[in-house]
């Protein structure tokens, strides 16, 4: 098993990261407080691993509440179910949540904790490879508004993350790459030395080989951890964390959610950060053709939608190609392993950049 | 102008208090960060004070969302319309909102703003007596929920307060004795000398003279402030200030919510701990008086209605009467200025007391 700690004061917690985790209760029962559980799950998830779940609780008055599944059920609607679930079969303040599922079971789970009572415990078990790489640290919780993602939400740390390798074994294909571009975007802004790794052992981890699995979830988490720990409130720093997604985020609106995977948009996201960096003369051809090869091995898009016009980016990603100057900042790559965030932008690299990458 | 810092680390906040404060902006702008400010208010109070503060910070951007007057739409679905009005104004993470009303407004505008993308700044200026004593410290925001009350929300706090004591002018007398209640609270639980001010003084606050109204803020301030500072997040000595309320929450259920008044029903919960506190020989028979007389001369009730029977009280309470033992804990008096927490209640003194106090 592998261990990694989030370093936040009196908020820090573990991350454990191994094979059959969760079905041993010993990891669970350390961060449990009181008698009451409530797991949250979804109905894609539920079927496949909350009666084991359940069991190893079975010390415990176990109530489970399981959401529908989807990005679409992300709002304050489905909290206050959360909320139904935990008053009905009244949990008191010192009852632990459990988040069983993916990003949004993870956001939503984690923000209805921050808000019962005034805020309680909470556990998160991720069931996809992008929610223990990204999700699981930095403690960003929340709910969507039809005017806006994640606008309503708080910084809400879990007791503990349990990143069970063996729960991938039934992620479909795509999420499993939508994953692996995160992945790959803390070897691009922080780590290069596990970007080298991961050039090496992409077959492996396409495999679900479980210890090449393992390996890139203790890195990625650690990275993060490491950005996380300087700014928790994404102050500063923490940006360097979007590489790719103001990109991505324009390419997922444009073709209306879901039909993109999150981690595909960002995957082409990053394609075009590091074309713009590379017109920039910040890395190198052959830097570059890496960076495009490991995207690739992950069969990740390496390119936008053709219909995805200059104007119909510039206008997703909140400007006027007129006054640019100053307006966009992106995360771009300083070097390879290396992010910086700036809004010196130029328009003649965008607008090339925009036409090499559809 | 008095000034109460509520000392709580880097979350500190000052608390001012004097006449004619928020018509003056160079009160206000020392804590806004930012050009956006939104105002929350509803719809008694709007028509007193909006345009005035309105016009006195001119040199923002100042919107306002006006919420319907009232405990019952104090939920999720009347929260959201703050989100609405924040998205649809395009607020963003720098954004200060300003709660002008009493506890409802404040409560329900600290939660949106611990919220809104994670948490923004937010400023308090209570228009109510019991708001300026209560709920303008302590960081406890929410709403309630169809099965409980103030079940969803955050510790937050505010910026800063403003206890404009002009505004009470307007507040009709049954609210200023509610309010008062929880004044003559902070003198029983943990400040003698306040509770002897208060007996010479009680007529001067009744006619809302000002320099007794600021007097008694201040020193109520002070007190919850050194109270919630040794236990924010109310794991143990923070339940003193509950003093009255298991009983007042037992009568204001049994009269429905909006008929007594909370400060009303705290009054009279007030009397019966007390008397409880008398049969346990924490007070003497002088010192009961004192407190009953203290109550009347604030125009309080010092008795539940006469159908809360003692089976209404224990079952409202929580509690069945044959396992009390134990399972009943209550702030009760140890002597004048004093307060503790016990579970340690002699049924038959809580019938005497019942039976005393109806």
């Amino acid at each position: 098993m592998h261990l990694v700690s989030v370093d936040l004061g009196d908020r820090s917690y573990p991350i454990y990261i191994g094979e059959n985790l969760f079905t041993d209760a010993h990891h669970l029962t350390p961060h449990i407080r009181g008698r009451q559980i409530c797991v949250v799950t979804n109905e894609t998830v539920a079927p496949l691993y909350l009666e084991q779940l359940t069991a190893a609780l079975a010390d415990y008055q176990v109530d489970s509440i399981v959401l529908p599944d989807g990005e679409s059920y992300k709002n304050l609607q489905t909290l206050n179910k959360i909320f139904d679930g935990l008053l009905e079969k009244r949990h008191n303040r010192t009852t632990t949540l459990i988040a069983l599922g993916g990003g949004v079971v993870g956001d939503m789970t984690g923000f209805a904790a921050a808000c019962y009572q005034r805020g309680v415990d909470f556990i998160q078990i991720p069931t996809t490879l992008l929610s223990m790489v990204d999700s699981s640290v930095g403690g960003k919780t929340g709910v969507n508004h039809a005017l806006g993602k994640n606008m309503i939400g708080a910084f809400y740390q879990p007791r503990c993350v349990l990143a069970d390798t063996t729960v991938l074994e039934t992620l479909p294909e795509r999420e499993l790459s939508a994953g692996i571009a995160e992945v790959i975007k803390y070897g691009l802004i922080c780590d290069y030395d596990f970007f080298v790794w991961l050039e090496t052992n992409m077959p492996a981890l396409m495999k679900r080989d479980k210890a090449a699995l393992a390996y890139a979830v203790e890195h990625s988490c650690q990275n993060k951890a490491l950005v996380v720990a300087q700014d928790e409130h994404e102050g500063g720093i923490r940006a360097i964390l979007n590489l790719g997604h103001t990109f991505g985020h324009a390419i997922e609106t444009a073709q209306g959610y879901g039909n993109w995977l999150h981690g595909e948009a960002v995957g082409a996201g990053m394609a075009m950060a590091a074309d713009l960096s590379w017109r920039r003369g910040a890395i190198n051809d052959a830097e570059l053709s890496r960076i495009y090869k490991l995207l690739s091995a992950a069969k990740l898009p390496t390119k936008a939608p053709f219909d995805m016009t200059d104007e119909k980016f510039l206008q997703l990603m909140g400007v006027d190609k007129k006054v640019l100057d100053g307006r966009l900042r992106l995360v771009l790559l300083e070097s390879m392993g290396k992010a910086i965030v700036t809004s010196d932008i130029d328009s003649e690299m965008l607008t090339k950049t925009f036409a090499a990458c559809r």
